[in-house]
């Protein structure tokens, strides 16, 4: 084996043979997807250069962008602590990363409520049963 | 139910009730760590304003820090297009996430190798065997 992937058998993939990789945008750290990858297309990724996720809808391996054009340009890729989780950074042609048309696929904000506001609503939901 | 809680049906749990959530600091922008929460962890995050994980190791519900100190704020908190991964904005306490003593789990870097270089990296392997 190529000495340089050696680094990917330290890798803990489930027990579908995939691994978590989250996309980060390398000029400002928006995080701007999580997806799936397998042994495939890490090397993929990183003999194109360019993010290829498993698409697990699809059952296929995906190049991130192929059909929309919105290709990940990869500038560093990293594995975790544990090995179980990929961070890749990445140049995001088009600035569009979610199938929905939006940047990030994180768009969707929920309010937190610390100590007594979250317990005074929950008593309210509950009285109004 | 308490109607803010209803956003947490929405969620795609894993086959063990899992759901990859991604801390990140809400200062800089970078990526912290990747840990799993369950809905119990959800709604703990929520009520608490601190980052609750579940340990699949010590497969308990784990408030992030209670030992070490260094917990997570939450400041913000989302979903993502399918609803398959959370991202937590977080104030890191300590600036220290990882368990090793890093700011960050993601230190591991890898080099990629795009097109020409490293498919001679390859051959020049193959060759060596």
């Amino acid at each position: 084996m190529n000495q340089n992937l050696l680094w990917i058998e330290k890798l803990k993939f489930n027990e579908q043979g995939l691994i978590p990789a989250i996309a980060q945008d390398y000029r400002d750290g928006t995080v701007l997807m999580m997806a799936w990858m397998n042994y495939e297309s890490i090397k993929k990724t990183l003999s194109t250069g360019e993010a290829h996720y498993w698409s697990r809808s699809r059952s296929q391996l995906w190049h991130k962008g192929a059909t929309s054009g919105h290709i990940q340009k990869v500038k560093e890729l990293f594995y975790d602590c544990d090995g179980d989780t990929i961070l890749l950074k990445v140049d995001q042609i088009g600035d569009i990363a979610c199938h929905t048309g939006a940047r990030s696929c994180f768009f969707n904000a929920v309010q937190i409520y610390p100590q007594s506001n979250f317990l005074n609503s929950y008593s309210c939901s509950k009285r109004g049963q």
